[in-house]
């Protein structure tokens, strides 16, 4: 059996937002509805269309369903699985609408990619970290620490054999996965103390999922199991000391800045996080050719939609987070070094323990290695030598 | 009349690469050919198609022309716009059909817009700044000198306001445009001396179009006229000192790091230029509703192509040209900061005399700096922080 990197609630990093709504929904929320949504969906579901031609044009309809790892109404990353699901309907002229279910309603978050796997929705919206637990391999089509950025991954996926690598790999389960989108680099963290060497992650309890709760771990600390909703009351209340979860915006609304004095940067953990679409593969390549195009074409759209919308979005919740008297501040070099010690040992445990992810790291580490010194000699000049900068960072 | 802003011979930056077929197709590329692939399309192109609903799809069959502002066959850039026509007609089951000109073959390359705009061509493929002559506020929507990257720029178009007041004002020439991609932080150029300080560049000859020569102009150089075709020997027989071109990729192909032995960076005239499709309004209106979110689509999906593509490429030729012996180096930082000087002069003569120019730019300017800070704490600390480098830029 394969060891799991994933910790079973990082999904519920997205779990609600607003917290006055939050509270009000929490009872509702921790009732299980797995299946109650389950007959919106009529028998005529997504079935085979194989008669097409460039001049036959069926008018056959297709109903499916997504499931997602996200909280209801959770802001941007549910927002775009609305954007997409709007924009099939729109190039499809109809022919094909997705409805959305939030985790939890149609099947358990973290059961999304079985789901999909196993036809009981066409389609999900998640990670591919959330599955690491099937193939550790996985992870390095999210983000793992220490690792590429979003204009680097996004080279690795689509012109490097990333992609191909993630499409062989899902295949085994009957998966096609399609990149949605970048976080971009995530925060660091919230802390209630300062961290001013290594040795003051010994014995810090931190919520912090996936390789780096284990990069944490070998640090001294320790990765605690805490879903989203309880995270705001387990901070406050000490059960732990220090939680990590996006970016300004999404942190804002979780309200960490009234109990969390230390905001830290950057995100070592998740240096910018590939989102996917998953698609059961059957039901994808049951569609007409053009549908199947169009599904392919949206997920770029809705790319670009996310990770913009987070840029802008995480740059304008800075400022309020600022005016509520958090100035984020930047890890010790010596502590990101540290950690990036231990991380070296996490990816190797990784490596040695699965052939698929030795052949995964080969592909990435190589890329990596091709880009950095195209990556220093313009982007990173471009923020140290070309842009005036008020935050010297 | 409003100040031109733009080298008519900037597009020439992308006619041809191969040096070898470059010369054998050098007198037929001096012949203009502007008219005679006109007849290729019949009568049968776009006109209305306004009965669409949901349930109604029709058979109706459209051929468009795409003029563009590349040479034949250049790579990435020309590769993109088939790739996009091919997208196109995939995803509409075969209903539309894109011819590609290169420069000059139905318009003269700089011609592109207009004749988009007069119907002759339904799209090109270009830069914003090429038409910078007819308004200079066009330009922030490519690049401007010491302005935002790809990141940056994209967040702005698509979430701060950016694409908006770009549709805005080529509905003036009943035009749409849409983002196509980005060519990221460009580099500097091929020198055939050392630039120690600013001085250096007084009386310096170099091949540099648009804002970045008048930059370049105003520390005491001249920005020189010369057609892509003649940057080779021109560069070799002294008549420039220096010119820029795009990244390592395309700069190869040309052959510049035979030589000149100075390569420097980062592109500070071209912190990472956007390239648009401009599509007739009146035509893509007049499309199934369909079609046109097909069209838009497409460009999105065109775009990271384009984009992936330039970094991976560029990565892989930075190589090549390491083991030519050619090793970059960066601008001394007071030649930079000196250049950043005379842009705020550039750029505020633009401001001043453009209307238009004002008030994009208080768009750009404002976003630019909500998102430096939120830049620096991340994307920058990223690559300071958390990136090991073997080349400490």
């Amino acid at each position: 059996m394969k060891t799991c990197y994933l910790h079973p609630h990082k999904f519920s990093k997205v779990m609600k937002i607003n917290r006055k709504k939050f509270f009000k929904g929490l009872a509702l929320a921790t009732i299980s509805t797995p299946f109650v949504l389950r007959t919106f969906i009529g028998k005529s579901s997504a079935q085979a269309g194989d008669n097409q031609s460039p001049n036959v044009i069926t008018n056959k309809k297709y109903k499916w369903k997504m499931v997602t790892t996200w909280g209801p109404n959770a802001p941007i990353l549910g927002d775009a699985c609305s954007y997409f699901a709007d924009l099939v309907e729109k190039l499809s002229n109809g022919r094909m609408k997705i409805h959305i279910y939030a985790g939890g309603e149609l099947v358990p978050a973290l059961q999304s990619f079985d789901a999909v796997r196993n036809g009981s929705a066409e389609i999900s919206n998640g990670a591919s970290y959330y599955w690491a637990g099937k193939n550790p391999a996985f992870q390095f089509f999210a983000t793992v620490p220490f690792g590429m950025n979003t204009q680097q991954l996004t080279a690795w996926l689509f012109q490097g054999g990333g992609m191909e690598l993630w499409r062989a790999l899902y295949a085994d389960y009957k998966v096609i996965p399609f990149y949605s989108g970048s976080t971009g680099v995530q925060m660091g963290g919230w802390f209630n103390r300062e961290i001013n060497s290594i040795d003051d992650l010994k014995g810090l309890k931190m919520r912090i999922p996936g390789l780096g709760g284990r990069v944490l771990e070998k640090a001294g600390g320790s990765a605690v199991l805490l879903a989203g909703t309880e995270l705001y009351t387990g901070l406050e209340r000490g059960v732990i000391d220090a939680t990590e979860w996006l970016g300004p915006y999404h942190d804002y609304l979780m309200g960490f800045y009234q109990i969390a004095k230390y905001y830290y940067s950057p995100g070592w953990h998740e240096p910018g996080t590939a989102l996917e679409f998953s698609i059961n593969k059957e039901k994808y390549e049951a569609l007409p050719k053009d549908l199947q195009a169009i599904i392919e074409t949206a997920t770029y759209q809705a790319a670009t939609w996310f990770s913009t919308k987070m840029e802008a979005m995480n740059a304008e919740y800075l400022q309020k987070i600022q005016a509520e008297g958090i100035h984020p501040r930047f890890f010790p070099q010596d502590v990101l070094d540290a950690l990036k010690g231990y991380t070296k040992e996490v990816i190797d445990d990784l490596v040695q323990s699965s052939p698929d992810g030795a052949k995964v790291y080969a592909s990435y580490s190589a890329f990596r290695k091709k880009i950095i010194p195209w990556s220093n000699l313009t982007e990173k000049a471009f923020y140290n030598r070309l842009q005036s900068s008020p935050d010297n960072g």
